[in-house]
C-alpha cells in the first residue's frame, strides 16, 4: 500500500474549547474559533503493511511513550475500521517545534495522521469527515483540518467538526508565540477539561460564550483587529479563570489549576503597557505558560523589538506565524519510503 | 482639649469585600470576615484646638498628599458633627509598616483616627458605632475596630459595621506576609470595587459567597485549619478572577485588572508545592501583589525557612503576624503633647 505524507499546523484558539460533554468522543461543551499557526508544522507519513505484527510509531526520530503509541494505534484502528482493512501501519512523525511548550502538537499531529492515514488506507474523505475523525484523536485537532480560520461546532449529537471561517490569505495577522522551556504540567489539559464544570463560574462562562463567538466571528470576517484583540484577550483570561477556580478531585490539596508561570504574568502586564504606549498588541493563552501575541502586519517589527527587549529577562523563545494552511498531502508514493 | 493616642492594626480579609452598593457611604455588596494583623500597627494622636485655622495632618513625620489630607479632614468633619464641636485638629499618625505594599494602611489608619478622634472630641462610642464610623473613612477600616477576628455585615440600609467573631487569643494562627517594593497600581482598589459588577462572573461570586462565609465562619470558630485554608485560598482567587474579568470604563485599552505580579504567581505555585510536600500552608491575596501565607503555630519555623529560601530570587520582605487586637486608646492626656 502507498506511503502517504501529510503536513498540518497546530492551531491557536481565539475562542477556547474548555469543558467536554463527552470525554470519550471528545465532544465539546462549546463552539470555538481558531487560526492555524503557519510557523509550526507536523509532518507525518503513514504506510499500512500486511507484514507488520503491530503498529510502529516513530516521533522525531525516537520511540514515543507507551501512552502516545497507544493513542496513535487507537486512531489507526478507527481508520482501519472505516477503510475495512486489517494491516498494521508504520507511522513516522516529525514536529518542527518542541513539544510541551504550550503549542498543541496533538492538534497538528492528529490532523496530519488523520489525513495521511486515511489516504494511505485508500479513503478519500472530505474536510468535514476528516475534521470529525481528527477530533476523535485529540479534540482540537479537528480545527487543524480546514485552511486558515476555523470554527468548531460543538453540535448536540455525536457529530462535531470544524469548518472554515476564512482562508489564510483573508488576513495577514501576525502571531508571535513566546514559549518557555518545557515544564511538567501539574494538571494536563485533559484533566482541566474534566474539572472545568466544577468551577462556580463555568455556567457564567458558557452563557457568555454566545456573545464572544459572535464578536470574534464578525471581527475575523471584517478584519476588525481592535475588536478581535480585546475579545480574544478577555476570552483567554476567562478560560484561565475557570481553570483557577476548578477543583481537581484527584488532587484535593490543589486550590485550583494554575497554568500561568511568572513569565506569563510579566507578558500580560507588558501587553497592557504596550497598548497604553500605542502599540496595538493583544495576547491569548492556552492551557500552559506560553503567550501568543497578536498584531497587525504593520506592527510586526515594533512588536518583535518590544518582545525582544524582554527576552533576556524572561528566558523565552519566539515562534512567528501568520494564518496557516490546513492539513494537506505533500507526498503520495508506492512501496517503501 | 485632650490629646488622645490610639493604635490599630490593618486587617487581612479571609472572605473579601469586593464591590460596593454605595460608593459614598462605603456600603459593601457582601459580608466579609477578617483577622487583625498584629505585626503591623498604626499609631495616631488627635487633638482638637480652637486656635487652629485648619486641620493639620502629619503622616510618618511628613506632610501627606493633598488627597490624603482631604480624606482625613472629611473624617474629622464627621466626628465634629457627631460631637457638636467646631475646632480644627492636629493629627499625627505613624505606620510601623511601609505604605503601598498591599497591607491596607487605610484600614488601620481610619480605625485609629476614628477612636482617637472621637475620644479627643469627648465622645465615648461603643464598638459598633466606632466600626460604622470608621467605615465611612475607608470601608475595611470597620473590621480593624473589633479585637481578633471580625465579621463585617453588609446590611441592607445605611448601617453597616463589623462585629467580633472571635478574640485574638482564640487561635494563634501565623500569618507571614511577603511584600514587595511599592509599585504604582494601574488601578486603585476603589476603582476595582467600582468595576467589579462589570465582570460577567460577579453574580456567580455573590451567589457563592453565602457558602464561603458559612464555611470560613465555622472554620474560625472551630479552629479547623484545613477547611479555613482551602476556603480562604479559593476565595482570594475568586476576588482576583473578578478583577481580571472587570472592565474599567476609563481605561478601555485594559482587558482587565491585573493586581498580581510575577512574584505573586511564583508564591501561588510555591504554596501548592509546599502542601504537596506536606507543609500545610495556604495563601490569601488582597488587591495588590503581596501574598499572605497562613499556617498553624507548629509550622511557623518550617514556613519561614521555606519562604526564606525563595526570598533572594523573589526580592520580597516578610512581616509576621498573629491575630491582633482591635483599635485601643494607649494615651489620653490634657494639653499639648
Amino acid at each position: 500500500m502507498p506511503a502517504v505524507t501529510a503536513v498540518a499546523h497546530p492551531n491557536l484558539a481565539l475562542v477556547k474549547y474548555w469543558g467536554q460533554r463527552d470525554l470519550v468522543r471528545q465532544l465539546p461543551l462549546n463552539d470555538s474559533i481558531s487560526v492555524n499557526l503557519s510557523g509550526a508544522t507536523t509532518t507525518t507519513t503513514v504506510q499500512f503493511d500486511a507484514t507488520l505484527d503491530e503498529d510502529e510509531f516513530e516521533l522525531d526520530g525516537a520511540r514515543p511513550t507507551e501512552k502516545a503509541s497507544t493513542r496513535v494505534s487507537a486512531h489507526l484502528e478507527q481508520i482501519r475500521a472505516l477503510a475495512g482493512i486489517t494491516a498494521y501501519a508504520r507511522v513516522w512523525s516529525h514536529n518542527s517545534f518542541p513539544t510541551g511548550i504550550g503549542i498543541a502538537s496533538s492538534a497538528s499531529g492528529f490532523a496530519a495522521l488523520t489525513l495521511a492515514g486515511t489516504r494511505a488506507a485508500g479513503l478519500a474523505l472530505d474536510s468535514r469527515a476528516l475534521s470529525s475523525l481528527a477530533r476523535l484523536g485529540s479534540g482540537s485537532a479537528c480545527r487543524s483540518i480546514p485552511h486558515g480560520f476555523a470554527e468548531w461546532r460543538a453540535g448536540t449529537g455525536e457529530e462535531s467538526y470544524a469548518v472554515q471561517l476564512a482562508p489564510p490569505e483573508h488576513w495577514d495577522l501576525q502571531i508571535v508565540t513566546v514559549y518557555f522551556d518545557p515544564q511538567p504540567k501539574a494538571i494536563s489539559s485533559l484533566e482541566g477539561h474534566r474539572a472545568a464544570p466544577s468551577s462556580p463560574f463555568f455556567e457564567a462562562r458558557l452563557q457568555q460564550l454566545g456573545d464572544t463567538l459572535a464578536t470574534v466571528r464578525r471581527a475575523v470576517l471584517e478584519r476588525d483587529f481592535s475588536t478581535l484583540g480585546m475579545a480574544v484577550e478577555r476570552e483567554a483570561i476567562s478560560l484561565h479563570l475557570i481553570a483557577m477556580s476548578s477543583r481537581v478531585a484527584e488532587q484535593p490539596q490543589l486550590s485550583g489549576i494554575y497554568y500561568w508561570q511568572p513569565q506569563t504574568l510579566a507578558l500580560i502586564h507588558a501587553v497592557q503597557r504596550w497598548r497604553a504606549e500605542g502599540l496595538e498588541v493583544y495576547f491569548t493563552l492556552d492551557a500552559g505558560p506560553a503567550v501568543h501575541l497578536l498584531c497587525e502586519a504593520q506592527n510586526r517589527a515594533a512588536l518583535l523589538e518590544a518582545v525582544g527587549a524582554l527576552l533576556p529577562t524572561l528566558g523565552g523563545r519566539l515562534l512567528v506565524s501568520t494564518p496557516g494552511m490546513g492539513a494537506r498531502v505533500v507526498e503520495e508514493g508506492e512501496g517503501e519510503i
